[in-house]
C-alpha cells in the first residue's frame, strides 16, 4: 500500500526500507538532505517536505511517523494537523510518553485524523528479523494499516497486534524498556560476579555461549551480550557510563502511581544514574560522616 | 558409554532418559522405590543400592549424582569414596555451593577419584530440548564424560563446556541462577504495572506473546511466562509466595564477598523473602512510627 | 503580631495555639465548626468565613494556611487572592509540591501579594517542643513573619531559617520527608531482624533505650520507636499497612529528574507500596514461572 | 575496680581513660609501644605482655578486650585461656561476629571462664559522652562487671543492659550497625538531591542546622553531618570512596539467612561496595549491549 514515512534515521530508514523490500510504495521526508539521500540511495523515493511528502499520498493517507520522541514529535504532529485531512491515518511509530500521545490524538481527532500509537521494538536488527510492534488506536484505523505492520513484524501473524485504545501502544512499549533495564542489569551483574570471581579465571564468552542453550536465561540479549562477550572479552576502551533514553524512568514513575512495587526496574534505572556520576556527592558525605563520628580515615581526592 | 545414574527423580529421571535413548548404557538407582519403578516404566534399569550400581559398571567407571543439593549430597559422596576406585569419575549435577564441591572434590582425589562437578540449567524441558551444562573438573576426566555431554545438551557442540577446574561449574551454575532471579523479577514487575493499568485493560497473554517475536525483551523465560499467561490471566488460585531454593542467596553473599553490586540480584531476592512474609513485623513498626510522629492512624489487623 | 491561620485541625490548631499562648492575636478559621469549637474551648478567637478573617486583621496581613496539600491549598489560594491585597503575605505552612508552589507565588504576585512556603516539620509534638521550619519566600515578607517563625520554632534562633527564594522551603521538607523514609525504614529493618533472631530472644524495648543513650543511631525517631516497642511489644493488633502521604514519591521522582541515585529512599518508598499489596500480581506471576521451568509446586490461595 | 585492658587505640585508649577518670584501676596492654606510650601519657598504668597484665591483676580477674575484630581477636582469646583462671571474666568490646564470639565462650567455658560480648557503639565521641552497650553473658558475670558498664555509660541507669546470653551483645550491635549504614544513606541522598538542584542554590549546612532542631529527622547523625558541612560544605577534596567494616555485610547475611526483607540495609551496603568501584564491569557490558542492540554510541575510557 501507499504510505509516508517522516524520519530516515536508524530507525525509520530501515523500516521504510522493510516496506519498500516487500513492494509497498513508500514516500520518505526526513529534514536532514544527508538521511534522505541516504534513503534514495537505497532505492527509495523521497521528498524535501512536509508538503511534498502529503501531496504524494493518495487519500485517505497513511502516513508513520519515525521521530525523535519530545518536542520533534509534537511539533510535526502540529504541523500535520493541517496537512492531513479527515479519515486519514498518523502513526507514531517513536517512544513518545503515552500522556502526550493521548493529548495529541485528542487534537487530531477534532480534525477527524486517526491516531495510532505504535510502540515499536527490535531496534537496528529488525530491518532483517522484523519488528516488535504494540499498537494502539481506533479498530478501522489499525485495520487499514494491516498490511504495513504484516511486512514490518517477524511474520504476518506474529509480533504484533492491536493491544487497546490509543496510547495503549506507548504505555506498553514504556514496560517493555522498562523491564529491558532490568533483564540487562540483571545480566551484567551476573557477568560481573563471574568475572570477579579470579580463582575460576572464567571465559565469559563461553559462558554466554553455553547458557544460549538450553538454560533458563538464554534469551536475544544473551545472544547480543555473548557477540559484545566474544568481540571484547573485557570491554576494553568502554566507559562504565549508561545512558537512558526516558521509558525507563517513565515506567518507575509510572508504576510508583499505580502503587506498584516495582523494585528490580527502579533499581536499575538508579545504576545508570549512578554510573554517569563519577563524582558523587553523597558518597563524599558519606565518607566525612564516618570521619566524624568513627574517626576513620577518608581518602582523598 | 556406561554410565550410573544415581537419584531418578524430576531431573536426574529425564537425564537419565534422554541418555538412554541415545543408546548409552544407564544404570539408574535411587532410594526410593517409586522413582526406581518410574525408570523401569520407561524401560530403565534400575538397582537397589549404591553397591549394586557399582557393582554393573566396567572400570574406570562414570558415576552421575543428580540428589539434592546438601545434606543427601554430602552422604552419597561419603559413600561413594569407599564404593568407588582409582580413577573412576564421579560428577555431581546438582546444585551444590561451590565451596562444599571444592571440598568433597579435595577428599575423593585422595582416594584418586576425579570429582566433577555441572552445573545444570533446563528445568523439567531438559528431556527434549537439551540441558545447558556448565563442567567444572579435569580435563581428563571431563573429556571421558564428553559422550555423556554431548547426548545431554542440546546439541553435540552446543549448550556445555568445561569452564574450568572444579568448583567453576557449580559456581557459573550458581550466576546462572541469580540472574535467573533478576530476569523474573523483571518480568513480573513489567506484567503486573500493565495489569494495574486498568484504563488500558491490557490483554497480558497478547503483550507477552507480541514480545515473543522481533522485541528486545524476547527470551525462554517471556516463552513460558506467554504459557503461564494464556493458562491463567489473572493468576486465580495462585498464592503470591515465592520460594527460593538457594543459588540466589549464594549469589548475593558471593557478589558482596566480591565487592561486586549486585542490586537487581539482591533485591530480586529480597522480594522472594517478602512475598513470604504476610505478617511483616517491620511494616507494623513503620505503621506504629508514624502514629507516634503524626498522629496517623493505623490499620488494624 | 496579628495573624490568621486557616485551617485548625492537627497541625494548625497546635500551631495556633502556641502563637496564640505567646501572646500573638491569633484569629482562626476553618470550614468544619468541630474544629472551630475545639480552637474557641481553648481559648482561640474563631471566625466562620475567609472573608471574615481577612476582615479581622490589620493591613499589612499576615495569613497562614494549614490545610491539607492537593486541591484544597489551591482553592483556598483562589479564593484569597481577591480577598488579600497588595502588600499582604500569605503563608502555606503545609506539604504543597514545590512545582504548585511556584505557579501559586506566580499567581499572587500578579495581585501584588508576597507568597511565602514554609515546610513544617514536627507533627503533634511541635505545640511543646516547637516546629523545625524551612522558609521560601522574598526577603522582606519573611522578615516581616520572623515573629511567628520565632515563636513557632523551638527556640527563636533555632530550629528555622530562610533557605531561599520562593518554592525553597517546600522543596527542602520534601527531601526531608524522603529522608525521613529511609531512616524509619532502616530501622524497622533492624528491629524485624532482632525480632527474627528466636535463639536470643530478644527485649526489643530494652535494646531501644540503650540505643537512645550514647550509640550512633540515637535519634528523634528512636525516642518514638522506643516508646512505641513499651506499648505495643509485638506490635499487635497494627496492620503491616503502611501509607504514605506523598512527598517521598516527589523526592524519588525528583531525585530521578536531577539524575541523582538515590537507592534507599526509592526503595524505602517501594516497600511501603509493597505493604499495602496482599494479593501481589508479581508474586503470582514468579511462583507461575517457576512452576512452568522447574515444575516446582505453587501454593494455593 | 581493678580491671585490664587490652587494646589501648582509638577505643580501647578512651575507654580506659573513662574508666581512669572515674577512679578505677586500669592496667592497660598494647602490643604497640607507642600505644602504651599514649597511655601512660594520659596517666595510665601499662605493662608490656599479657602475661604481666594478668599478673597484675587480683583474682576473680576482670579484663576487657578492644582489640580488631578477627583473627587479633581469636590469637588473643587463644592466649589467655591458658593465662585466666576459673571464675575470671573476660570482656570482648569489640566488633566480633556473634558465632565467632558463641564459638570462643564455649572454649573458655571448658577452663571455667566467663566470657562477656559487650556490642560498643559511641564512636571517638565516648570519651566525653559516654558509650552505648549491649551486653550479653551469664548474668552472674555481666553484674560483677556493672561499676565498669556504669562508668563507661553515658549514665549509671543509661545506655547499657544486659540483652541476654552470651553472643546477643555482638548480634545486637551488629544490627545496629546495619542500621546506621541505612541512616546514614538517607541522609547522604537527601543531601545530594539538595545540592543538584541548582535552582535554590541551598546552603547545605544551614539546612541540616534547621533540621537539628523540632524536625522529624533530628539526630546525632545529623548533628555530625551539620558538622561536616560546616567545616567543607562541598566536600572538596573527599573522594567518593565509602569504607565498611563489615557489620553491614553480616547483617545483609543474618537477615537473608532469617528470610527477613532488609533492602534498605542492603541497598546502603551495596552503595558502598559501589562507590569503591570506579571501573564498574557491568556499567560497561550495559553500554555495550546498549550498543549492540540500538545501536547507541558508547562512551570511550
Amino acid at each position: 500500500m501507499d504510505i509516508g514515512i517522516i524520519g530516515l534515521g536508524r530507525m525509520g530508514g530501515n523500516m521504510a526500507e522493510r516496506l519498500r523490500r516487500a513492494g509497498h510504495h513508500v514516500v520518505g521526508f526526513d529534514p536532514s538532505p544527508k538521511a534522505r539521500e541516504a534513503w534514495t540511495g537505497r532505492g527509495g523515493e523521497a521528498v524535501a517536505s512536509l508538503d511534498a511528502l502529503i501531496g504524494q499520498l493518495p487519500s485517505p493517507r497513511a502516513v508513520w511517523m519515525m521521530v525523535p520522541a519530545g518536542e520533534i514529535t509534537g511539533k510535526t504532529v502540529t504541523a500535520l494537523k493541517s496537512l492531513l485531512g479527515r479519515g486519514d491515518v498518523l502513526v507514531d511509530g517513536g517512544n513518545a510518553h503515552y500522556k502526550d500521545t493521548l493529548q495529541r490524538a485528542a487534537e487530531l481527532q477534532e480534525a477527524g485524523i486517526h491516531y495510532v500509537d505504535c510502540g515499536t521494538s527490535g531496534g537496528v536488527w529488525g530491518l532483517v528479523e522484523g519488528y516488535s510492534m504494540m499498537v494502539g488506536g481506533d479498530e478501522e484505523a489499525v485495520e487499514r494499516l494491516r498490511p504495513i505492520f504484516e511486512t514490518l513484524a517477524p511474520a504476518p501473524d506474529k509480533g504484533w497486534g492491536r493491544v487497546g485504545e490509543v496510547g495503549s501502544g506507548h504505555f506498553t512499549k514504556m514496560v517493555h524498556n522498562g523491564i529491558e533495564y532490568g533483564l540487562m542489569q540483571a545480566y551484567a551483574e551476573g557477568f560481573s560476579v563471574l568475572r570477579h570471581k579470579q580463582d575460576f579465571d572464567l571465559d565469559l564468552h563461553q559462558v554466554a555461549e553455553i547458557w544460549r542453550e538450553g538454560s533458563v536465561v538464554r534469551s536475544w540479549l544473551l545472544d547480543l551480550t555473548a557477540d559484545a562477550l566474544k568481540k571484547n572479552p573485557s570491554m576494553d576502551g568502554i566507559a562504565p557510563y549508561v545512558a537512558d533514553s526516558g521509558e525507563g524512568r517513565w515506567t518507575v514513575a509510572e508504576a510508583i502511581d499505580l502503587n506498584v512495587a516495582a523494585p528490580v526496574i527502579s533499581l536499575a534505572l538508579i545504576e545508570r544514574l549512578r554510573s554517569r556520576d563519577t563524582d558523587s556527592f553523597s558518597d563524599k558525605l558519606l565518607a566525612a560522616m564516618r570521619n566524624q563520628f568513627g574517626g576513620h580515615a577518608v581518602k582523598s581526592e
